[in-house]
Protein backbone atom coordinates (compact mmCIF):
# COMPACT_ATOMS: atom_id res chain seq x y z
CA UNK A 1 0.00 0.00 0.00
CA UNK A 2 1.57 3.12 -0.74
CA UNK A 3 1.88 6.16 1.52
CA UNK A 4 -0.75 8.23 0.45
CA UNK A 5 -3.24 5.02 0.97
CA UNK A 6 -2.05 4.42 4.26
CA UNK A 7 -2.96 7.58 5.54
CA UNK A 8 -5.83 7.57 3.81
CA UNK A 9 -7.11 4.16 5.07
CA UNK A 10 -5.90 5.33 8.26
CA UNK A 11 -8.29 8.39 8.33
CA UNK A 12 -11.03 5.83 7.52
CA UNK A 13 -10.30 4.03 10.51
CA UNK A 14 -10.70 6.52 12.87
CA UNK A 15 -14.10 7.77 11.63
CA UNK A 16 -15.21 4.66 11.27
CA UNK A 17 -14.59 4.56 15.50
CA UNK A 18 -14.34 8.10 16.64
CA UNK A 19 -16.04 10.24 14.01
CA UNK A 20 -14.58 13.19 12.78
CA UNK A 21 -14.34 15.97 15.19
CA UNK A 22 -12.15 14.30 17.64
CA UNK A 23 -9.80 12.40 15.42
CA UNK A 24 -6.10 14.41 15.33
CA UNK A 25 -3.90 14.82 12.53
CA UNK A 26 -1.32 13.45 14.75
CA UNK A 27 -3.27 10.45 15.26
CA UNK A 28 -4.05 9.48 11.59
CA UNK A 29 0.37 10.41 11.19
CA UNK A 30 0.65 7.58 14.17
CA UNK A 31 -2.29 4.67 12.94
CA UNK A 32 -0.83 4.95 9.24
CA UNK A 33 3.08 5.11 10.48
CA UNK A 34 3.70 8.01 8.28
CA UNK A 35 5.96 10.67 9.55
CA UNK A 36 3.66 14.39 9.72
CA UNK A 37 5.79 15.78 6.70
CA UNK A 38 4.94 13.18 5.10
CA UNK A 39 1.44 13.47 5.29
CA UNK A 40 1.12 16.71 4.53
CA UNK A 41 3.20 16.14 1.53
CA UNK A 42 0.18 14.32 0.18
CA UNK A 43 -2.42 16.26 1.48
CA UNK A 44 -1.47 19.85 1.84
CA UNK A 45 -5.08 20.89 3.09
CA UNK A 46 -4.47 18.59 6.14
CA UNK A 47 -7.66 16.85 8.18
CA UNK A 48 -10.28 17.48 5.92
CA UNK A 49 -8.43 16.81 2.57
CA UNK A 50 -7.49 13.12 4.04
CA UNK A 51 -11.16 13.02 5.12
CA UNK A 52 -12.74 13.99 1.61
CA UNK A 53 -10.19 11.06 -0.02
CA UNK A 54 -11.18 8.99 2.75
CA UNK A 55 -14.84 9.19 2.19
CA UNK A 56 -15.18 8.76 -1.78
CA UNK A 57 -12.89 5.98 -1.69
CA UNK A 58 -14.69 4.40 0.75
CA UNK A 59 -17.74 4.94 -1.45
CA UNK A 60 -16.86 3.98 -4.27
CA UNK A 61 -15.64 0.62 -2.87
CA UNK A 62 -19.41 -0.13 -0.95
CA UNK A 63 -21.26 0.42 -3.69
CA UNK A 64 -19.31 -2.49 -5.63
CA UNK A 65 -20.99 -4.68 -3.21
CA UNK A 66 -24.30 -4.36 -5.20
CA UNK A 67 -23.66 -6.83 -7.57
CA UNK A 68 -21.77 -8.99 -5.82
CA UNK A 69 -24.44 -9.46 -3.25
CA UNK A 70 -27.47 -9.23 -5.53
CA UNK A 71 -26.56 -11.15 -8.81
CA UNK A 72 -26.31 -14.64 -7.27
CA UNK A 73 -30.24 -14.10 -6.79
CA UNK A 74 -32.90 -14.69 -9.58
CA UNK A 75 -35.29 -13.27 -7.09
CA UNK A 76 -34.74 -9.54 -5.79
CA UNK A 77 -37.62 -10.11 -2.98
CA UNK A 78 -35.12 -13.12 -1.87
CA UNK A 79 -31.70 -11.20 -2.07
CA UNK A 80 -32.69 -8.00 -0.30
CA UNK A 81 -33.20 -9.80 3.36
CA UNK A 82 -31.06 -12.33 2.30
CA UNK A 83 -28.32 -9.04 1.86
CA UNK A 84 -29.28 -7.69 5.06
CA UNK A 85 -29.03 -10.59 7.12
CA UNK A 86 -25.72 -11.53 6.21
CA UNK A 87 -24.70 -7.75 6.81
CA UNK A 88 -26.17 -8.19 10.08
CA UNK A 89 -24.34 -10.82 10.85
CA UNK A 90 -20.81 -10.11 9.26
CA UNK A 91 -22.01 -6.72 12.12
CA UNK A 92 -22.51 -8.92 14.94
CA UNK A 93 -18.72 -11.37 14.08
CA UNK A 94 -16.95 -8.06 13.93
CA UNK A 95 -18.31 -6.58 17.05
CA UNK A 96 -20.99 -4.26 16.15
CA UNK A 97 -18.47 -2.06 14.08
CA UNK A 98 -19.55 0.92 12.30
CA UNK A 99 -20.40 -0.69 8.91
CA UNK A 100 -20.45 2.97 7.04
CA UNK A 101 -18.54 5.64 8.21
CA UNK A 102 -19.85 7.60 4.71
CA UNK A 103 -23.18 8.35 6.86
CA UNK A 104 -22.07 8.52 10.29
CA UNK A 105 -19.68 10.95 9.07
CA UNK A 106 -22.37 12.83 6.87
CA UNK A 107 -24.78 12.68 9.73
CA UNK A 108 -22.05 13.88 12.41
CA UNK A 109 -20.62 16.83 10.05
CA UNK A 110 -23.80 17.67 7.65
CA UNK A 111 -23.96 21.59 9.05
CA UNK A 112 -20.43 22.73 10.34
CA UNK A 113 -18.05 20.85 7.79
CA UNK A 114 -20.32 22.47 4.23
CA UNK A 115 -17.07 20.94 2.29
CA UNK A 116 -16.95 17.54 3.60
CA UNK A 117 -21.00 17.26 3.53
CA UNK A 118 -20.89 17.91 -0.40
CA UNK A 119 -18.15 14.98 -0.38
CA UNK A 120 -20.70 12.97 0.98
CA UNK A 121 -23.50 14.31 -1.45
CA UNK A 122 -21.32 13.25 -4.46
CA UNK A 123 -20.98 9.33 -3.04
CA UNK A 124 -24.68 9.08 -2.24
CA UNK A 125 -25.65 10.75 -5.55
CA UNK A 126 -22.63 7.94 -7.03
CA UNK A 127 -24.53 5.31 -4.75
CA UNK A 128 -28.17 6.23 -5.96
CA UNK A 129 -27.23 6.65 -10.12
CA UNK A 130 -25.57 2.54 -9.70
CA UNK A 131 -28.66 1.44 -7.73
CA UNK A 132 -30.82 3.11 -10.33
CA UNK A 133 -28.65 1.45 -13.71
CA UNK A 134 -28.90 -1.88 -11.59
CA UNK A 135 -32.66 -2.24 -10.64
CA UNK A 136 -33.27 -1.15 -14.34
CA UNK A 137 -31.25 -4.05 -15.80
CA UNK A 138 -32.68 -5.96 -12.91
CA UNK A 139 -36.49 -5.22 -15.13
CA UNK A 140 -37.90 -2.08 -13.13
CA UNK A 141 -38.80 1.13 -14.56
CA UNK A 142 -36.02 3.91 -14.16
CA UNK A 143 -38.53 5.92 -11.94
CA UNK A 144 -39.05 2.90 -9.76
CA UNK A 145 -35.75 1.70 -9.88
CA UNK A 146 -34.43 5.35 -8.65
CA UNK A 147 -37.35 5.45 -5.91
CA UNK A 148 -36.33 1.66 -4.78
CA UNK A 149 -32.72 2.60 -4.59
CA UNK A 150 -33.52 5.67 -1.99
CA UNK A 151 -35.59 3.41 -0.09
CA UNK A 152 -32.90 0.66 0.17
CA UNK A 153 -29.92 3.21 1.21
CA UNK A 154 -32.52 4.73 3.84
CA UNK A 155 -33.10 1.44 5.17
CA UNK A 156 -30.05 -0.19 5.04
CA UNK A 157 -27.79 2.94 6.94
CA UNK A 158 -30.71 3.70 9.42
CA UNK A 159 -30.47 -0.23 10.20
CA UNK A 160 -26.97 -0.26 10.40
CA UNK A 161 -26.63 2.37 13.22
CA UNK A 162 -29.79 0.90 15.17
CA UNK A 163 -28.24 -2.55 15.34
CA UNK A 164 -24.80 -1.52 16.16
CA UNK A 165 -26.72 0.73 19.13
CA UNK A 166 -28.40 -1.81 20.24
CA UNK A 167 -26.01 -4.86 20.03
CA UNK A 168 -28.60 -6.65 18.12
CA UNK A 169 -29.22 -7.92 14.44
CA UNK A 170 -32.97 -7.28 14.57
CA UNK A 171 -32.89 -3.87 13.01
CA UNK A 172 -31.32 -5.14 9.71
CA UNK A 173 -32.87 -7.86 9.43
CA UNK A 174 -36.94 -6.52 9.65
CA UNK A 175 -35.33 -3.57 7.50
CA UNK A 176 -34.46 -6.07 4.78
CA UNK A 177 -37.74 -8.12 5.28
CA UNK A 178 -39.87 -5.45 5.27
CA UNK A 179 -38.05 -4.15 1.81
CA UNK A 180 -38.82 -7.26 0.32
CA UNK A 181 -42.95 -6.84 0.80
CA UNK A 182 -42.16 -3.82 -0.61
CA UNK A 183 -40.82 -5.14 -3.46
CA UNK A 184 -43.68 -7.31 -3.90
CA UNK A 185 -45.77 -4.02 -3.76
CA UNK A 186 -43.82 -2.78 -6.85
CA UNK A 187 -44.30 -6.18 -8.70
CA UNK A 188 -41.19 -6.90 -8.84
CA UNK B 1 -37.47 27.09 31.71
CA UNK B 2 -34.70 25.81 34.57
CA UNK B 3 -31.76 26.15 34.17
CA UNK B 4 -31.42 22.29 34.19
CA UNK B 5 -33.62 22.56 31.43
CA UNK B 6 -31.42 25.55 29.38
CA UNK B 7 -28.31 23.39 30.17
CA UNK B 8 -29.84 20.60 28.86
CA UNK B 9 -31.73 22.30 25.61
CA UNK B 10 -28.73 24.22 24.90
CA UNK B 11 -26.48 20.42 25.00
CA UNK B 12 -29.08 18.91 22.08
CA UNK B 13 -28.67 22.11 19.95
CA UNK B 14 -25.25 21.85 19.85
CA UNK B 15 -24.99 18.34 19.55
CA UNK B 16 -27.98 18.74 16.35
CA UNK B 17 -25.37 20.83 14.73
CA UNK B 18 -21.84 19.86 15.51
CA UNK B 19 -21.86 16.08 17.04
CA UNK B 20 -20.73 15.04 20.44
CA UNK B 21 -16.93 15.07 20.25
CA UNK B 22 -16.40 18.56 19.70
CA UNK B 23 -18.97 19.89 21.51
CA UNK B 24 -17.31 21.64 24.74
CA UNK B 25 -18.66 22.12 28.07
CA UNK B 26 -18.14 26.04 27.83
CA UNK B 27 -20.27 26.65 24.50
CA UNK B 28 -23.21 24.89 26.78
CA UNK B 29 -22.41 27.31 29.29
CA UNK B 30 -22.70 29.85 26.96
CA UNK B 31 -25.55 28.70 24.51
CA UNK B 32 -27.60 28.11 27.83
CA UNK B 33 -26.73 31.71 29.49
CA UNK B 34 -25.68 29.50 32.46
CA UNK B 35 -22.52 30.24 34.50
CA UNK B 36 -19.88 26.71 34.31
CA UNK B 37 -20.55 26.84 38.60
CA UNK B 38 -24.39 26.32 37.82
CA UNK B 39 -23.35 23.47 35.25
CA UNK B 40 -21.28 21.18 37.35
CA UNK B 41 -23.99 22.16 40.23
CA UNK B 42 -26.84 20.38 38.20
CA UNK B 43 -24.30 17.73 36.00
CA UNK B 44 -21.32 17.27 38.45
CA UNK B 45 -20.34 14.34 36.23
CA UNK B 46 -19.99 16.85 32.99
CA UNK B 47 -20.75 17.10 29.47
CA UNK B 48 -21.48 12.76 29.23
CA UNK B 49 -23.91 13.49 31.82
CA UNK B 50 -25.36 16.75 29.98
CA UNK B 51 -25.56 14.56 27.12
CA UNK B 52 -27.69 11.85 28.50
CA UNK B 53 -29.82 13.72 29.81
CA UNK B 54 -30.24 15.99 26.31
CA UNK B 55 -30.44 12.55 24.59
CA UNK B 56 -33.26 11.14 26.78
CA UNK B 57 -35.38 13.89 26.95
CA UNK B 58 -35.21 14.52 23.05
CA UNK B 59 -36.02 10.61 22.61
CA UNK B 60 -38.70 10.94 24.87
CA UNK B 61 -40.09 14.24 23.44
CA UNK B 62 -39.88 12.51 19.33
CA UNK B 63 -41.99 9.33 20.14
CA UNK B 64 -45.13 11.31 20.98
CA UNK B 65 -44.90 12.76 17.29
CA UNK B 66 -46.23 8.80 16.35
CA UNK B 67 -49.99 9.21 17.86
CA UNK B 68 -49.99 13.15 16.26
CA UNK B 69 -49.12 12.11 13.21
CA UNK B 70 -50.18 8.86 12.73
CA UNK B 71 -53.85 8.89 14.61
CA UNK B 72 -55.53 11.18 12.00
CA UNK B 73 -55.45 8.68 9.03
CA UNK B 74 -57.84 5.56 8.89
CA UNK B 75 -55.79 4.07 6.40
CA UNK B 76 -52.22 3.60 7.33
CA UNK B 77 -51.14 3.45 3.73
CA UNK B 78 -51.90 6.65 3.85
CA UNK B 79 -50.51 8.12 7.17
CA UNK B 80 -46.63 6.76 6.25
CA UNK B 81 -46.21 8.89 3.14
CA UNK B 82 -47.77 11.64 4.41
CA UNK B 83 -45.58 11.78 7.78
CA UNK B 84 -42.39 11.42 5.59
CA UNK B 85 -43.29 14.00 3.22
CA UNK B 86 -44.33 16.09 6.24
CA UNK B 87 -40.52 15.82 7.80
CA UNK B 88 -39.25 16.40 4.54
CA UNK B 89 -41.07 19.62 4.12
CA UNK B 90 -40.28 20.67 7.44
CA UNK B 91 -36.39 19.66 7.17
CA UNK B 92 -36.64 22.09 3.86
CA UNK B 93 -37.82 24.96 5.28
CA UNK B 94 -36.03 24.80 8.38
CA UNK B 95 -32.69 24.73 6.31
CA UNK B 96 -31.72 21.23 6.28
CA UNK B 97 -31.15 20.88 10.09
CA UNK B 98 -30.81 17.89 12.03
CA UNK B 99 -33.74 16.00 12.55
CA UNK B 100 -33.14 13.91 15.13
CA UNK B 101 -29.52 14.04 17.01
CA UNK B 102 -30.11 10.72 18.97
CA UNK B 103 -29.13 8.78 16.06
CA UNK B 104 -26.67 11.36 14.28
CA UNK B 105 -24.89 11.01 18.20
CA UNK B 106 -25.35 7.07 18.65
CA UNK B 107 -23.85 6.91 14.88
CA UNK B 108 -20.70 9.46 16.18
CA UNK B 109 -20.39 7.79 19.68
CA UNK B 110 -21.22 4.10 19.41
CA UNK B 111 -17.95 2.33 19.97
CA UNK B 112 -15.94 5.78 21.40
CA UNK B 113 -18.50 6.14 24.16
CA UNK B 114 -19.86 3.37 25.54
CA UNK B 115 -22.04 5.11 28.65
CA UNK B 116 -24.39 7.03 25.50
CA UNK B 117 -24.46 4.16 23.30
CA UNK B 118 -26.31 3.08 26.36
CA UNK B 119 -28.64 5.57 26.76
CA UNK B 120 -29.09 6.07 22.91
CA UNK B 121 -29.85 2.29 22.79
CA UNK B 122 -32.65 2.85 26.07
CA UNK B 123 -34.26 5.28 23.64
CA UNK B 124 -34.22 3.73 20.44
CA UNK B 125 -35.65 0.43 22.78
CA UNK B 126 -38.37 2.99 24.28
CA UNK B 127 -39.27 3.96 20.51
CA UNK B 128 -39.56 0.20 19.35
CA UNK B 129 -42.02 0.00 22.42
CA UNK B 130 -44.31 2.39 21.74
CA UNK B 131 -44.32 1.73 17.95
CA UNK B 132 -45.32 -2.04 18.76
CA UNK B 133 -47.94 -1.00 21.06
CA UNK B 134 -49.41 1.65 19.03
CA UNK B 135 -49.16 -0.53 15.40
CA UNK B 136 -51.04 -3.48 17.40
CA UNK B 137 -53.58 -0.93 18.84
CA UNK B 138 -54.49 -0.57 14.81
CA UNK B 139 -54.38 -3.87 13.94
CA UNK B 140 -51.18 -5.76 13.51
CA UNK B 141 -50.00 -8.87 15.11
CA UNK B 142 -47.62 -7.90 17.76
CA UNK B 143 -44.61 -9.41 15.92
CA UNK B 144 -45.55 -7.61 12.50
CA UNK B 145 -45.72 -4.21 14.52
CA UNK B 146 -42.71 -4.88 15.95
CA UNK B 147 -41.19 -5.54 12.80
CA UNK B 148 -42.68 -2.87 11.22
CA UNK B 149 -41.27 -0.43 14.13
CA UNK B 150 -38.32 -1.02 13.32
CA UNK B 151 -38.41 -1.32 9.58
CA UNK B 152 -40.18 2.62 10.15
CA UNK B 153 -37.41 3.87 12.17
CA UNK B 154 -34.81 2.37 10.30
CA UNK B 155 -36.18 3.99 7.19
CA UNK B 156 -36.43 7.35 8.76
CA UNK B 157 -33.34 7.61 10.16
CA UNK B 158 -31.37 6.62 7.51
CA UNK B 159 -33.56 9.09 5.17
CA UNK B 160 -33.16 11.84 7.20
CA UNK B 161 -29.40 12.03 6.54
CA UNK B 162 -29.71 11.25 3.37
CA UNK B 163 -31.79 14.15 2.98
CA UNK B 164 -29.84 16.25 4.74
CA UNK B 165 -26.35 15.39 3.26
CA UNK B 166 -28.19 15.67 -0.69
CA UNK B 167 -30.57 19.00 0.79
CA UNK B 168 -33.29 16.97 -1.09
CA UNK B 169 -36.89 15.98 -0.14
CA UNK B 170 -36.76 12.72 -2.12
CA UNK B 171 -34.43 10.50 0.14
CA UNK B 172 -38.00 10.76 2.71
CA UNK B 173 -40.29 11.11 -0.03
CA UNK B 174 -39.00 7.48 -1.63
CA UNK B 175 -38.69 5.88 1.72
CA UNK B 176 -41.96 7.08 2.76
CA UNK B 177 -43.96 5.46 -0.46
CA UNK B 178 -41.36 2.48 0.12
CA UNK B 179 -43.13 1.81 3.69
CA UNK B 180 -46.17 2.21 2.16
CA UNK B 181 -46.37 -0.45 -0.41
CA UNK B 182 -44.47 -2.79 2.44
CA UNK B 183 -48.02 -2.37 4.94
CA UNK B 184 -49.64 -3.29 1.46
CA UNK B 185 -47.56 -6.35 1.92
CA UNK B 186 -48.45 -6.62 5.63
CA UNK B 187 -52.27 -6.21 4.53
CA UNK B 188 -52.53 -3.27 7.09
Amino acid sequence: MSTRERIRTAMAELMRRQGYGVTTVKQVSELAQAPMGSLYHHFPEGKQQIAAEALRAAGAAYIQLLPLLFDPHEDLRAAVPAAFAEAAEQMERAGWVNMCPVVTIAGEIADSEPALREVAAEVVNLWVRECTDYFTRRGLDPAEARRFGFALLSALEGAFILSRTLHSTEPLRAAGQSLAFQMAGDRV
